[in-house]
């Protein structure tokens, strides 16, 4: 099969996305990870259309990309205007970047109901605005907006459309899923047509609004387009964009496309995590290819079947990815899980089988107070450790107190943050320190207070920095603040993550036993 | 084309996610909204392989459902064994279901490395297996276990393992994805020549390890399949199973085929959001067709494009399937979307033109806080009526103060809940009540102290209830417990439900503020 290139924009599309901002410097930390894992082209923004995207451009000039070109995304010139006065044309070519997108219309409905222009006028504009890029010296790929319901109403304007940005010297006529609507079939029998029509390369840009934008594009491949767009985790607005991070695996694994090298690949995963962090959004973790749960077994019959032959139940070898297996602890887990896990955790020869169904009774028992121990290896870790004869805890709690204040102290009031303190006693060997810390919170002075305590003891603490902290209610009781909350604490040291639990009806408590764990953990042997 | 069944797994196979676990009253209440729209068997578990499906087979025949037919779920008799003396057979004739689906292995390479068995016993396994059922006057679906994936490694045994099923009585034979591996266009050709080799109805079910798992069920009924499997929400191992919520309105919209009636589809979206609720997921709100974002619009210019024409950016009517359009309030909110949201909460006669440049600019500066008012409607309908002249706030908070102690009261330790006691002055229309409460938590300590003091003035309090309680970290300090947080209250007093937003970097002060707007807004107007 062809050739195909990657199109990221995560940047611009994705960042569209409800719940997803970027900062400047969060785009172009992203921009150089999209190309360590070889993504063609990175779509950075849309300079002209806010302060952001045009700042974006001026410092991605620094950047060192080995793979990537950079591309700026803007729309045909204004409707009767001319290409030499458009604010909007001169600000893509001022971002510097060497190929540009034009987005313009493709359907008849759209350029005379949403646009209000004579179709022929469209087609000027779509024409006249590629040429005077290209004269300039620009690169133009032509983004047919809202292509495939323009031809499903009227093909032939739909391809007049995609014809005017050819001979204007676009090199990519990009067919555009707006809506989101189309599905796979119609995908193939379009872009087939396309194909055959226009003596020019095609492109896709799938959104996944009928919950098939990845397989839309692979179906747009399989019809010759080559260059296929989408974003990371599938970022984009409303239902998102085709997800690269798995369009990739898709056409590389299946198709035999070769779009990026074995080892660019193995880097999804960690593509998958990093760009989720930085547009500050919760993983998936049932996401294909790269989610933590991508490769879980959970039933007790898949578990044994995975004994007998990896392939059995997994469709791709997941270090392919960069992802691996993983077995879950839960309610459903037979002993064969838990042996699993012990193993993943190099615990298997210190654990004999004849103590599985206690360490299983055990799970299930905290299990029902609301932890739960499938995202939080390491407090499963402490579990376990706590069970064996030669274990000793680094630390003890002995007691601790927190006072909030909102608005009691003159001069403390400002309309927002309380004062928190904590006062913690905690014994080491038998050693008692009693520490009191201020912090922004309670669970922040809880911390420092602990920390204070400890420091002496065990100073490679200072190292140990939470990363996320995440709370959730657990439905069991009558609801609200009532019930039990659960916390899970991510933390890392510089090197190792780790991930911890704690569950109470107090979520001061709850906090409390998730940070003794970390600690406790970044105290296990290195 | 043809009228195509819908088959729900969500009980079974959407149980076998991480993180989702259903109660057995849990798995009857859904059994009841699955009947409601318009589903045709629902597969309720597999009884044997555990006490909870066979607790729910045994209640489940008090249900009165209008449509839908129970379906148990089971494996064929044991290798070597006799179908009389199989416990797993017995089982499922015990449930009382009046379907059953057995599963059995459809691949070479299964039976002979997985199962370790002759292929031909496990035809054999299979012919007997479904004669029995059918002698006991069951009615039989053959699940065909990696049909897809033994289908493409030898096409003749996978096509007897189909036969041998229709052959012993089998209605249906639903081909199996069960690695989730396989793309459309192979799913269509494997479809088309079972169709052609096999005198029986074919279903299809289908994983979503490659992100095609509903372009593949489309696939498979524009081949000809007749029974499309899927779970609510693609709940399931791994990746999920193919999402019925996208499934049905795909069928009906798209290909024109009535699998429910409008009203049925009507409630997609509250079905969506009821089996979240109960599986204790957190709602996708990018789902497609029914998540809260499916048509959100954020960019500025496609909120005037769609105030030229509703189609130009949606690819469906959103209340087909329940659920409503939705504008976005974020940092790329222009005016115009401003002026929307006022809209939705009715108070566009209120607020005058002037002031969306201003109330714009106050959004912007509370989200730079943390605040986020896109799953917050209520906290945002306060911040417009804080603004209005007529408004009077029904309560001021003058201060508070929340104590907890762990382990320093003798009688108190209880090795995890700690003690929290919260005293609150609050001034309505000038008279000051101070009160006092312990709670299981501060958040719970200060809600109850608060009430103590409101209820007096307001007894129709009593009825508000929290029903959910969410915490975000927002990444904008150093990380950890030192940043800042967001909490997001649902509530509810019983007619309508609301959400509230607080955030600080003080989680007990977020709290309070998302609680005391969730007080304030349930005294608006009714």
């Amino acid at each position: 099969m062809a050739e195909v290139a990657l199109y990221d924009t995560t940047l611009r599309d994705g960042a569209q996305m409800e719940g997803v901002s970027f900062s400047v410097h969060d785009k172009l930390r992203i921009a150089e990870r999209l190309d360590g894992v070889g993504v063609h082209y990175i779509e950075g923004g849309w300079p002209g259309s806010n302060p952001k995207d045009e700042e974006f451009f001026a410092q991605a000039k620094n950047l060192r990309l080995a793979n990537a070109t950079l591309v700026a995304f803007g729309s045909t010139r204004r409707p009767n205007g001319s290409v030499e006065n458009d604010a909007n044309l001169r600000a893509l070519l001022e971002s510097g970047a060497p190929v540009v997108t034009l987005v313009g219309k493709a359907s008849e409905m759209q350029a005379s109901e949403v646009l209000e222009v004579p179709l022929e006028e469209n087609l000027a504009m779509i024409r006249e605005s590629v040429a005077y890029l290209r004269a300039e010296g620009r690169r133009v790929f032509f983004d047919a907006e809202h292509f495939f319901d323009g031809y499903a109403a009227n093909p032939e304007y739909a391809l007049q459309c995609a014809r005017a940005a050819a001979e204007a010297g676009a090199e990519c006529v990009v067919l555009c899923d707006t809506n989101g609507g189309t599905l796979p079939v119609d995908v193939f029998a379009a872009v087939s047509a396309v194909r055959k029509a226009l003596d020019c390369p095609v492109g896709i840009h799938c959104h996944n609004d009928a919950d098939v934008a990845v397989a839309n594009t692979i179906a747009a491949v399989q019809a010759g387009a080559t260059q296929a767009q989408g974003t990371i985790n599938g970022y984009g607005e409303r239902c998102g964009n085709a997800n690269l991070l798995s369009v990739i695996p898709n056409m590389k694994l299946k198709l035999g496309i070769d779009v990026v090298t074995d080892e660019q690949m193995s880097r999804l995963t960690e593509l998958h995590r990093f760009t989720s962090e930085l547009a500050n959004m919760p993983r998936n973790r049932y996401q294909p290819y790269v989610g933590e749960s991508a490769f879980a077994h959970k039933g007790g019959l898949h578990v044994s079947g995975m004994a007998k032959t990896e392939a059995s139940y997994q469709h791709v070898n997941p270090e392919a990815v960069g992802n691996a297996k993983h077995v879950v602890i839960s309610e459903l887990a037979g002993r064969g899980n838990i042996a699993a896990k012990l193993q993943e955790a190099g615990l298997t020869a210190e654990v004999p089988t004849s103590h599985l169904p206690g360490l299983l009774q055990l799970v299930k028992a905290r299990e029902n107070e609301g932890f739960q121990y499938e995202g939080a290896e390491a407090s499963f870790r402490l579990l376990v450790e706590r069970l064996l004869p030669r274990y000793r805890s680094p630390f003890d709690l002995v007691d601790f107190m927190v006072v909030m204040e909102h608005g009691r102290r003159p001069g403390k009031w400002s309309g927002g943050d309380a004062l928190s303190e904590a006062t913690v006693k905690i014994a080491v060997n038998g050693e008692v320190r009693h520490t009191a810390a201020e912090g922004n919170g309670p669970v922040n002075a809880l911390d420092l207070a602990i920390r204070k305590g400890l420091l002496e003891f065990y100073p490679r603490l200072a190292d140990v920095e939470l990363t996320d902290y995440k709370v959730r209610v657990v439905p069991q009781g009558p609801g609200g603040t009532g019930a039990v909350v659960r916390v899970l604490v991510e933390s890392t040291d510089g090197e190792r993550v780790w991930a911890t639990v704690g569950a109470s009806t107090n979520i001061v408590e709850a906090s409390w036993q998730a940070l003794a764990d970390s600690l406790e953990y970044a105290l296990l042997d290195k």
